[in-house]
């Protein structure tokens, strides 16, 4: 496990803070950075903008990307990500409330690692976050960027 | 959860052995299909040669793929699974000794879905073969095809 943070880009609070509930219990002590919508997931990416000051710092160990998202949508970040060669191996997990199979194959299609339904219930919600964090920050092994 | 197989390419009958105890321990009922070559895998994949009889058989859940393999090596499998229209969104999962940088961002390069080094250690491999199995096929949501 390295002390890289992990992107939330996600525009539901309550579902922002049942993601911090879960890390913490968890023990994952990775730095978790939230950002509210498409546009300043990508700015912290690849550190523009409000950003910029992230030039030299190394990328996260995780991006956990909602779909609906304002000003640039979940599948843009995605596609954006994947079309870039620093952020091109990066590990994507799609968050979100969507289970269209439309949504499922469009996510694969544009190369999304992994794909999870929230759960609606609260205590599921922990649980799978919980799990997506224990699989990607301590099974996986991540590329050395 | 659905009953589709799940796909084990591996040639060493010991690692073979301990994901059988793995899954049987998580309660994962999905039968598990074991070939121990990289040609085999892709038989069993396009319903060919030795597994024609598969035409009209659903595709795994997942396919869990070693990288050293006979015949035709596992990067190779990847590397087909993801240039055929009918395998390209199949979640694949390489589960290797390496852990070396460029077994690692081969993989990713070659659009593999998740890399895990298996652990030496007994009780370690167990239960990281029970985690990737819960993740895959409890947790992630797989394309309908």
């Amino acid at each position: 496990m390295t002390d890289k943070p992990i992107l939330l880009v996600e525009d539901n609070p309550d579902d922002v803070e049942l993601t911090r509930i879960a890390f913490a219990e968890s023990k994952i002590a990775n730095p978790l950075v939230v950002v509210s919508d498409g546009a300043e997931a990508l700015d912290f990416l690849f550190a523009r903008g409000p950003h910029a000051d992230r030039k030299d710092q190394p990328l996260p160990s995780i991006v956990l990307l909602d779909l609906n998202l304002p000003k640039v949508d979940g599948r843009e970040v995605l596609q954006a990500i994947r079309a870039d060669e620093r952020t091109r191996n990066l590990p994507v997990v799609v968050l979100t409330t969507s289970a269209e199979p439309f949504d499922v194959e469009a996510s694969y299609a544009l190369g999304v690692n992994s794909y999870i339904q929230k759960p609606v219930d609260f205590e599921r919600f922990v649980w799978a976050v919980k799990q997506v964090g224990l699989y990607w920050l301590v099974l996986n092994q991540p590329t050395e960027r």
